[in-house]
């Protein structure tokens, strides 16, 4: 295996795990933006100078997102502001940026300075990967939240990718009666040979009033106010799509439904599995560079 | 379905729930011992005089355990302390006591007062409903306080009882890597045959170090001091035996070891569904009392 | 429901299924090709006359494959031959052809007469709800020839198409140890992810050796001598993809491997479900031209 | 591991496993009751002597069941007579004989003669691991004799011992709606855990007209004729328990029933498997013996 010189900027407890794992590999690491460092490997160089971090880099690893607000790089875990800018003045084209998410207003100050990048976050390997920690804290929510067990519930999927598809195995391996709902033929076939019960979105109005707790993955507004008024008061709504979420909120809250908006999933339940697998996605996106 | 007059004193949330589905299959059901009432039924009588509310029942529900002090009703969710002497001072021969764990010191009073008594927390059926609860909860811990997923964790479970069975189940449908630890040679053929590493318990010292999270049901001190050093730092000790349980917390506690006693999961993860699984048992009691 | 016109020519065992569903939804069904009729629902009408049983028909349905020897409709049931340019010549453009493996040479002529045709087998629903009796006749085969039990077993799955989902999952549940082998990174990630061994295709002679079955269900022949060299002669292999199969069987039979070309199962594992498969996914065919 | 001398007198295909197994581990095997000896180990000594066979063995390995008929060892793979009286007198106090389902016409012979002997058929983990090749097995009849899919189909299966549990689970897997019938609270408590359908054995003939396939696992006639004439023409009924079997095969017959009497799997189904679960018991038998 190869070994590289990154430079790790800013991030959370993920980014943590990834920097490990990377110089547990044998790459040479250096980490700018964290205010307390004693999670840190001790073969990682902790920098408290950006440029210096980022002189020798041959890979500059930004956070997923690697901005939360305007012009500033994500680094919950640093008191300090590290500007964009500033970070991007320090590099040349030799050097490449992996950072998740990454939005026109960078990538069009990248391309300018011909400084290659590739966003992670857009690789279909990592949301694979991430379905897994996303689907186990939506089981972790509904246990925790319900006051009655998975085991013999009735629980709604809707939309059949990839999380409702490891998240409706889990929900039938405890017991309780999966319903997925999706809008194509095959699959409404597929979801049968499964052995859940399948139900075609534009039906969901007939039965949404019997479950005990529905998980929404279409990341469209499907529960609009007419369907939020006829689910079960008692009934708990999982939100797992992304921004702008499949959920109506204004008319859930009015409706005072018990509805739960869960994001970004897998850095809060499993932080050091969501930095191993930024990890083994910037490898993969390293090597199949290099074959090119 | 026969109707009975029964009178709920003292409890939690799980009381709540048993005495809305008693009183939802037709029985009459009179309360005492709560503060806030409005999570009752209205179909139940809320009452604020423990006689008038003994007056008429033929069966007295007693919370699990009845007792969690001298001499004292359990009931957390009232000011008051309801004395167990007066309540006894209320019965006669011709009511039933049903409750949760029954010690010596009722037991002796009952019995010379010539009160019947059962105790539902005995009932086999009681204990394999309640293991479902359990194993969820058990899960729902891993998940919550594991920075890793559970889908390729190393887990061990050690123990091949009610919770074991459907625990170990539950982890390998999470695709973690599942280890059980018993004694008996049938039971590590059985342990084999349901697709789980098998291990007997006085081998674990060998590879003990090498688990994510470690689920203990022996209720007796198998994880005594020279084992507990060989268990990795990151490692999560969760013990789900009853009292005494079966880790050396003292020793635990000086290595370090990151370790949480789970006690009485059902009615903390599932207190709606541990409350219709007391009723489901109390109204089995009755049916096979009525036979004979 | 909307009640249609049907007349059946030719088939076997799934054609008499399909047909007894399309009566007993309602339908009138002729059928014409069978000489023992004693299976046919009564309610359908049994014709000598191929003309007469054509004349009213506003669906003709044909088997799958509509035809396996040149001219003539695929016919095992019925001792005389059913020439398709006869069939076709009963034929006006008011009436349409439903049939299964529709080729160039039947297209063109129904092209040149106007009627209209649609081939079921190419549906996608219909695929993914045959990979569920191929599925388990997969198993069955194993179950079977091996002289061990799939419980403990290594099993190799090659390619991750529909059955190959199906049929990994199943193995597993006997408790098998299974290895999903395929060339897309994102696949590698979803078949970890599901809990199975991953391996790349371009990978496979490493590990062949240790199998004790592998299935194939990649169409292309990624089974080539040097690869066959390394398989274990006790290992049973069974080949699931269509024709020309993924398995240089010359090379297999000089080796003297075990293996098994399993072609069409569902017809000859489970025919009642296959019929039936073929009433859902034409009836699906004949809603969606009506909307349009 | 200790070594010892083996001589394995008659048997079939998992006496052949058993006794290839045996001498792979290091053990000096010597076997006489096969007339095609080409599947044995070449480390193994082929005797046609029984004498010379026994003489210097410490173990005599019989099959299972040791003989069926009278006073002849079971040797189906042999043309000639092994007279037990002869084995016998061959035999002296130092020597132990493992044998399956001895009855009391060999026990007394052998208390007689002071000669120990094990009856590895009665030892609980050879049941246990023998429910694995039964299950299996009992799957396979079912996908072979069924037209239909066992996905989708309604299966019941009487009893809930160790086969019984295998199999639903197995049942389960495929998609089938599993229902398990016991006689007992908290198996049907259990049984529900699980995610079965429960049912009490003396509900049975309410809803018995509905499954698809039955399994009975129960040794007793569960199955007389008044439940018989309930069940569906098509489904298929397979008689797991041992001899005589849960059903009125005379009713059933009458009654023209799609019936199969399933006995000894292990060895039809998983030769190989049967003869591995024997020799590991012997040498669990043997092992226990040394440490007393």
């Amino acid at each position: 295996m190869k070994i590289y010189n990154f430079c790790v900027i800013g991030g959370d407890f993920r980014t943590i795990a990834c920097s490990n794992k990377l110089a547990g590999l044998g790459n040479n690491v250096k980490v700018f933006g964290f205010d307390d460092t004693s999670s840190f490997d001790e073969k990682i160089t902790i920098t408290s100078d950006i440029k210096e971090s980022l002189n020798d880099a041959q890979y500059v690893l930004l956070p997923l997102p690697y901005s939360s607000s305007n012009g500033v790089i994500s680094a919950p875990l640093f008191k300090k502001k590290i500007e964009i800018d500033e970070l991007i003045s320090h590099l040349d084209s030799r050097q490449t940026i992996l950072a998740g998410k990454i939005d026109d207003s960078l990538s069009s100050v990248l391309d300018a300075r011909k400084i290659k990048y590739f966003d992670y976050f857009n690789c279909e390997d990592f949301s694979v990967k991430n379905a897994v920690p996303t689907a186990e804290g939506a089981i972790e929510i509904a246990i925790r939240e319900l006051p009655i067990t998975l085991s013999g519930s009735n629980c709604l999927v809707t939309g059949f990718g990839r999380i409702s598809k490891l998240l409706s195995s889990l929900l039938k391996s405890f017991g309780a009666h999966v319903t997925v709902s999706a809008r194509r033929h095959s699959d409404i076939a597929w979801i049968t040979a499964m052995g859940y019960e399948a139900l075609y979105i534009n039906e969901l109005s007939d039965s949404i009033h019997k479950y005990n707790v529905i998980y929404n993955t279409v990341p469209h507004k499907i529960f609009h106010k007419e369907l939020l008024k006829k689910i079960n008061k008692d009934c708990l709504l999982i939100d797992l799509a992304s921004k702008p979420g499949g959920v109506d909120f204004d008319a859930a809250q009015k409706l005072g439904l018990n509805i739960i908006w869960a994001l970004s999933l897998p850095g809060k339940v499993a932080p050091l599995t969501a930095g191993e697998i930024i990890t083994d996605t910037v490898l993969n996106i390293i090597k199949e560079q290099e074959v090119k």
